[in-house]
C-alpha cells in the first residue's frame, strides 16, 4: 500500500522524523525496526538516500500484507525524506557542520519545520548532539541540552542526566538538568514529584569538585524558574545509581556518561564473569541448564535494547538517540519512546517548568505535511 | 608472648602503622585483623587508646600460642602506640585539622619519624587523605599523592588512579597519577611495561573535557621526568574499566571515584537480579543449588576484601586506605599490600621515576626503634 496523501487526519497521532543512516547497523536495522514501529501504529519519515530506503521498505515483511487486523488507518505511515549525505560512526562533532545535509540534519529539518515531532538517531552521540543543537530551537531558559536515560532499577527506573550532551556544563546548567529530568520522570515514569539527587563523592554538600559543590547550593535554593520547586534530596554517589535512591539523578556530561558506560561495562564483566562459573563444573553445567530462563530473566532487566535509548532534552523537539549497535527492536523501541514523549508533550511540559514565553507553541504541536512519498508498512 | 625490644633485628622486614580506630568496626576488627598479619610476619603498630587496644589484642585467639610452627623470629610484632583522639567515620577533611593527635594522624607521624614503612587505615578516605598531606612530605615531582585501586580484572588487575583523592586536579597531576600508577602496576601487579590508558569519553584525543583534553596531551607528549617514558596508549571509556585493555587507567579523583562506587553499586545490583532469578522458580532454585559452588567463586573474584585496599601513592610513605566497613580479613589484606609495597620500596621507585634529588632516601628504608611497649600474637 502507497498513500501520498499527508498524516494530518490521524488524530492525536505522531510522526517521528528516522536517521536512517546512523549507526553500525544502518540502513538495514533502523528501517526494519521503523517498519515494525510503523506497524503499530506510529508514523515515520525515513531520512536517508531515497532509492537505497525504498527497497528496503519494499523487502520488509509487513509491506505487502495489511497491518495486523487493522484498517491502513491504524497502521502509521513510513515514509521517506531524501538525505544524500550522512555522518559516519566515527566521525565527531565537527561533520555535523560539514554535512549540513546529513540524514540527521534532515531529521532535526523536519521537527523544526513542523513536519515531524520529534527525532531518532542510532548514529554517533556527539555527531547528533550538535546536529541537533545547530538545527533544533532551544527551548525557553534552557542553556544547553542534556542527555537523559533510563537506569533500569526496580519498580521504576531512575533518569540519569546529563550521560553525554554538555561534557563541561556551569553550575547552573545541572540545575536546568534536574528540571528537564523531572518532567521526563513525571511523563516516562509516571511519577509525580520525583526525588532529585545530585552526583557526586560524598553525601555532605562541602564533597564533590567545584562544579557539583556549586550545584547543591542552586539545587538546594529557591526555585529561579517561576513557583516550581524540585524535590531535591542531596548528594548521592555512584553506588546509588541502581540502588533506587532518587528518581533523578543529575551530573555533567563528563561523568554521566562515564558512569552509564561503567555500568554497561560492570555488567558484561559479571555476566562473563557467572559465565565462565557456569561452565567451570559439571554439577555447575546442570545447574545453569536449569536455572537458564531465570537468567535470561536477569539478564532481560539489565538488557538496554529494551530501553529505547537516550533522550536529548531541551530543545523545541524531543530527539532520542539508540544505541550505536541497535538492532531492529532497539530502533523500535526507541521510536515508540520518541512517540510517547510527543504524545505526552514532553516539550510543552519542560516550556511550561522553565518558560515564561508561552501562546505559540501549540502551533508546533501538530505537524504540517511532507512532501515526500509515504508507504504503509 | 609480649616483647619490647624493637625490632631492629629483623633484616628485609617492614613495620605498617594501623590507625586501629578508623572504620565502621573499629577497633575490634582492626586488631584482630592486624594479629592475622602479625602472625603471618608483619610487625604492626597499633595507634590508638592503649588500654582498649590492649585488651582487644590480649583476647585475640593466636595470643597465648606460639605462632604456627614458627618461632617468635618469623611472627611480626604487635605493638601499641598511643593515640586519644580519632576521626569519626561521618566527618570530613576538616577533621584532619581539628584533631593532630587522632589515631591517623600518630599512624602517619610513625612513618614520618622512621618507625614505620607504611601506614593503613580503614577511616574516612578524606579524611586519611588530608591526614596523610599534612603529616607525611610529597616525594619529589609530586604536586598531589593519587589513590589508586586494583579493579578485578583477569588474568591480572587493572590500576586506577586517581580513585578520590583530588577532585579538582590540574591536568599535569594526571600526567604525575599515571607515573605512579605505572610504578604500582610494575610492583604490584609484575607488569614490567605497564600500558596507559586515559579515562574520558571518546576515542579520539579531541573528546573528553578540558581537563583530559589538556592530560592526553602531555600524556602523549615526551616524558617530562628525565627519561623514563610512558606506554600511553590513548583514551579508554568507562566500559573499558574492567575490560583489560589498560593495565593503568588515570582519570581525576572526582571521575575516578563515581567510576569505582558505580563498579560496586553495578556488582551488588546484578548479584541481587541474579538472586531474585534464582530463586523465582522451582527448576531455578534447584540450578542454584547445583551452580553453587560457581557462583561463589565468581563472587569471589568481585570481592573487594581479597584486594586490600586503595593505595595513596606519591607521599613519603604508602597509606593504603581500606574499605570502612573492613572485617578482619580486609584489614589483614590491606597489611600485607602495605607491607609488599614497602619491602618492595615503592616510594623509592616513583623517586627514581619523577624526582631529581637522590642520595638520602635509603636512610628511611630501615625504620627506626618505636617506644611503645610490644606484643607478639
Amino acid at each position: 500500500v502507497t498513500r501520498d496523501t499527508p498524516p494530518g487526519g490521524d488524530s492525536g497521532d505522531v510522526t517521528i522524523a528516522v536517521d536512517a543512516m546512523g549507526g553500525d547497523h544502518a540502513p538495514d536495522a533502523i528501517v526494519a525496526g521503523a517498519a515494525a514501529a510503523a506497524e503499530a501504529g506510529v508514523s515515520v519519515i525515513l531520512t536517508g538516500r531515497p532509492g537505497q530506503l525504498r527497497s528496503l521498505i519494499a523487502s520488509q515483511p509487513g509491506h505487502h500484507r495489511p497491518a495486523n487486523g487493522a484498517g491502513p488507518g491504524r497502521a502509521g505511515l513510513l515514509r521517506v525524506a531524501a538525505a544524500e549525505d550522512s555522518i559516519a560512526m566515527d566521525e565527531g562533532a565537527l561533520a555535523s557542520w560539514r554535512r549540513p545535509r546529513s540524514s540527521a540534519a534532515v531529521a532535526c529539518s523536519l521537527v523544526r519545520r513542523g513536519q515531524a515531532h520529534a527525532v531518532v538517531s542510532a548514529g554517533s552521540t556527539a555527531g547528533i548532539v550538535v546536529t541537533a543543537r545547530l538545527r533544533l530551537r532551544p527551548l525557553p531558559g534552557v542553556a544547553r541540552p542534556g542527555l537523559a536515560v533510563l537506569l533500569p532499577t526496580q519498580p521504576r527506573p531512575t533518569v540519569l542526566i546529563d550521560a553525554g550532551a554538555i561534557a563541561d556544563p556551569k553550575p547552573e546548567m545541572l540545575l536546568t538538568f534536574a528540571h528537564l529530568g523531572v518532567a521526563y520522570a513525571q511523563l516516562e515514569c509516571g511519577i509525580s514529584e520525583p526525588a532529585v539527587g545530585l552526583l557526586t563523592i560524598g553525601s555532605e554538600p562541602s564533597k564533590g569538585n567545584r562544579v557539583t559543590r556549586r550545584a547543591h547550593e542552586l539545587l538546594a535554593g529557591p526555585p529561579p524558574h517561576g513557583n516550581v520547586p524540585l524535590n531535591f534530596i542531596g548528594n548521592v554517589e555512584g553506588s546509588d545509581l541502581l540502588a533506587s535512591v532518587a528518581d533523578v539523578i543529575v551530573t555533567d556530561g563528563f561523568t554521566g556518561n562515564v558512569a552509564l558506560k561503567t555500568i554497561e561495562g560492570t555488567a558484561a564483566f559479571a555476566a562473563a564473569q557467572l559465565q565462565t562459573a557456569l561452565t567451570s563444573s559439571a554439577p555447575a553445567r546442570a545447574g545453569r541448564v536449569l536455572a537458564r530462563r531465570a537468567l535470561r530473566a536477569a539478564d532481560a532487566r539489565m538488557d538496554s535494547d529494551s530501553y529505547g535509548g537516550a533522550a536529548l532534552l531541551g530543545l523545541e523537539g524531543t530527539v532520542v538517540i539508540a544505541h550505536g549497535a541497535s538492532n531492529p527492536k532497539a530502533i523500535t523501541s526507541a521510536i515508540h519512546l520518541a512517540a510517547a514523549l510527543a504524545r505526552g508533550h514532553l516539550t510543552d511540559k519542560i516550556r511550561d517548568r522553565l518558560g515564561s514565553t508561552r501562546g505559540t507553541h501549540f502551533l508546533r504541536r501538530t505537524p504540517h505535511p511532507t512532501p515526500t512519498t509515504s508507504h504503509t508498512p
